[in-house]
């Protein structure tokens, strides 16, 4: 084939490519210098820093007109945004929820961009390898090859897709054409009062409204009572609504707490309810030899939401939804009738991956997971997890065995709440731990994050990091006591 | 500081991070210096090719248990998802509506992932660069400095944003928390019989049902008729409705027609209507200086969807949603949980990105966006857009020049519908264009999308392409006249 035509001459077009390509190229080794460095070393940095003024000042210049060289545009990027980052790509970041990123995963976006296809379908290799990781998230899952998935923006939209299918699939109505109003019994969705919030945005996007989300209250161990829901669904019922959906919590937010999923998936088969699973945080526990069995129950759901951006440690973004019912889950978002067909042959002739969820245009995220399942083996990531739970006991026991430190509960999985309470009068307890929170992040030894459980303020240490040792941890124990004996001790003085 | 511990050895415990750091480099270096080939060469390369059966079998592979070394899973990408991609990076793709991506966006996608920031909120660098792109995107668009925006996965996501704050805003009731069914009357929204079929996806999303989007025809040149817009609100008024919101197109997708915006902000404003722009192809050419008068009145919006991954030739995902009352915007979407309290100092003291849209964990798309448009500065960006409408009307003015060539209508912008009409009959025009559209193609010449205008079938070239020269279209004129020659003949032979 002989398709490139000579220039011509004439015109002279603009383009954003480099005139002169060694420059960038020489440049791009030293951005690989630089990172390998980064990701190498990053045990010795600060986990966080307060950025100075005149980075903060940066970031206030407006709109530039003008050209600027790369390599200056790399500079002010490495002085500001590579010094100043949030912190979750250090060993003792432990705030929130999120994985801890990794260096093939950042080659993975680069060679998606550089490649550039989009994933909203045709025929082409990054549209099968999107099916590829899906196919393996099922796999991970045990659920049945026959379902289907999309991988999107994260665990937010993945429940938002497993809802939206819940609804419309629950509604007894064309709820796409005619909306929820025209709904004759109005639907209610269920899930323990540990629900993540993502789920009452999800409701209020769905027009279904918050109130529609019965927030069941959790026992002792922050699961879901199983007899309390049943009692709001018989409740609902005599009252005219029509029960749908019952959300299980495969990992809370707030204490990793897992809901009897056995017991839900067999209520919602009694109830003819969906039964959709948020394992943002916990289904992966799947892949981990010695914990997987606290997930027991997951392959039972109707829909499940996983986060590769957590567990998998893939960069943001990366989360996945899964449908066991393949139909159901096209029928839900598909504006693409089955009856026209796309081109025969050609790009066109791929399927609609759009068909699956809300973007039309989807990068190509599903590289940057597949290429770091290919290089550590599903084998390795179950291993991590076990190493994360297992961090979090070990840093339970330490915790135990400090007479000023307590456990709020023993952790399920790997998320441990406690506090440093050295005898002071319950008010007080708050506002010593914060500025013990505090210090630690500010002093740059750790990142913890705080939540409520049973009504008091706890600090918390979710460990969803590749690079935590168990040393980090004896660490985070000891400058805990010593932020504490220093805070509390300068306060009674 | 000198919190790095030393490992006190005893438990071996695993991560992600090689073993070898320097072996990794290496790699990457050769990864650096392919993809710089990758681009510097696509031009002499096929747009498209049919991949072949082993290509295809690879991705059917089960989930890998064991690791494999990253050079082979690398050499696996490269013989695959390199080899065979989407083509949109190709000078000669003009399907569908996509940008072309860029060197400096990929690096940025690296870099995002190196440091691997999450974007759901905080005190860190990245997020007050997310805030700086969304404010120089208002700059773009004329926007008021005091509107609020966020980044999303793409233009879908954008006009969900907006248009779920214009259901908000216009329900008369709480609808976050009693949900769609408890709006006293039912809203409408309208838009041209043109709109993007992700407005029909929003519809059903939120719950308001694709009935509530009411397509008002459209005049010769594709634009909203405005006095039918006008009939149907009244109409609508009449029969108990409530007219909520007007969408408006900067850029339909099928030909590029922009509505006349002035007139629809002065509708809205007398009709107290939400008044959304969809500007996922348009928006921007209000940077462009020979063009941005088409698109007068896009700075009136109450909110504006655009799409950086289109003409801005950001690598995919990013997207932009622009709402002109912030507090509006936040109050559709804000949720803060306990364990997300903003703190007084530290991490969480920074805003919480995650309260203007769907997402909780967000990634770190304004990177790659910024490094771009720091390097090339918005001038060339505008340049650019002006140069894709011109092509576009230097190719409509080569098929003028042929008489067997049939223009559908002189292209507003940079979308070019035509046909080869060597003078057969009507039904035989489809499948001759779609065998044209399909040899194109597969010899790797061009891609091209086809569609409906005015009810006939037309073969459309969208030109948001930084690589695209006029000589290209010159070639694709004359392979479009040798394939049809050569189609025709062997069907009449
Ligand atoms: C239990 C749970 N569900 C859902 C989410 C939302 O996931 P994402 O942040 O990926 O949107 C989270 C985030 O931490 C979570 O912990
Ligand atoms: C007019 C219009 N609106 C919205 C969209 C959707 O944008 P995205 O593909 O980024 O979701 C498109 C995509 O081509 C479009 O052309």
């Amino acid at each position: 084939m002989d398709v490139a035509p000579e220039s011509l001459g004439m015109v002279t077009e603009e383009t954003l490519d480099p005139l002169d390509w060694a420059e960038v190229q020489a440049l791009s080794h030293r951005v690989i210098d630089e990172a390998v460095d980064y990701l190498r070393d990053v045990r010795g940095r600060p986990v966080w820093r307060e950025m100075p003024a005149d980075v903060r000042e940066a970031f206030t210049a407006p709109l530039p007109r003008s050209p600027a060289p790369l390599d200056a545009v790399y500079g002010e990027v490495s002085r500001t945004v590579m010094s100043y980052p949030m912190g979750n790509v250090h060993p003792r970041f432990w705030a929130w929820y999120m994985g801890s990123s990794n260096f093939t995963g950042a080659l993975g976006d680069f060679l998606a961009a550089i490649q550039g296809s989009n994933l909203g379908g045709g025929n082409h290799a990054a549209g099968l390898m999107d099916n590829q990781v899906v196919s393996w998230c099922k796999e991970m899952l045990g659920f049945p090859a026959s379902a289907s998935g999309t991988l999107v923006s994260g665990g937010s939209m993945a429940n938002i897709i497993g809802l939206t299918v819940a609804r419309n699939t629950k509604a007894g109505i064309d709820v796409r054409e005619h909306g929820v109003a025209a709904i004759e019994k109005p639907l209610r969705f269920y899930g323990s009062d540990q629900i993540h919030s993502c789920h009452r945005k999800a409701m209020e996007a769905l027009g279904l409204g918050n109130r529609a989300l019965r927030r069941i209250p959790s026992d002792a161990g922050l699961r879901i009572d199983i007899s309390g829901l049943r009692a709001a669904i018989s409740e609902d019922r005599a009252a005219g609504f029509k029960p749908a959906c019952l959300i299980g919590n495969a990992g809370t937010v707030n204490t990793g707490a897992i809901d009897d999923l056995r017991a839900l998936a067999k209520l919602a088969h009694e109830e003819d309810l969906w039964f959709h699973v948020d394992g943002c945080i916990g289904a992966l526990i799947a892949i981990a030899p010695d914990n997987a069995h606290r997930v027991a129950g997951i392959e039972w759901a109707d829909s499940i939401a996983l986060d590769p951006h957590k567990w998998l440690h893939a960069p943001f973004e990366a989360g996945c939804a899964l449908v066991r019912d393949a139909i159901a889950h096209r029928r839900t978002f598909a504006v693409t009738p089955e009856y026209l067909e796309s081109t025969p042959r050609g790009l066109a002739s791929g399927d609609w991956l759009h068909d699956y969820g809300l973007q039309t245009s989807r990068g190509f995220r599903a590289l940057k997971v597949w290429m770091a399942l290919k290089q550590h083996g599903i084998d390795k990531f179950g291993r991590l997890i076990d190493q994360n739970i297992a961090q979090a006991s070990y840093l339970a026991g330490l915790i135990e065995a400090e007479p000023s430190l307590q456990l709020a509960m023993p952790p399920t999985i790997n998320i441990v709440c406690f506090r440093y309470q050295p005898g002071v009068s319950g008010e007080a307890l708050k506002p010593l731990n914060t500025e013990i929170m505090l210090r630690l992040q500010e002093q740059g030894i750790a990142t913890l994050s705080d939540t409520t459980v049973h009504g008091e303020h706890w600090l918390r240490v979710a460990i969803a990091n590749h690079r935590t040792r168990r040393d980090d941890l004896d660490l985070l124990v000891r400058e805990t006591m010593r932020l504490g004996r220093e805070i509390a001790g300068s306060a009674s003085s």
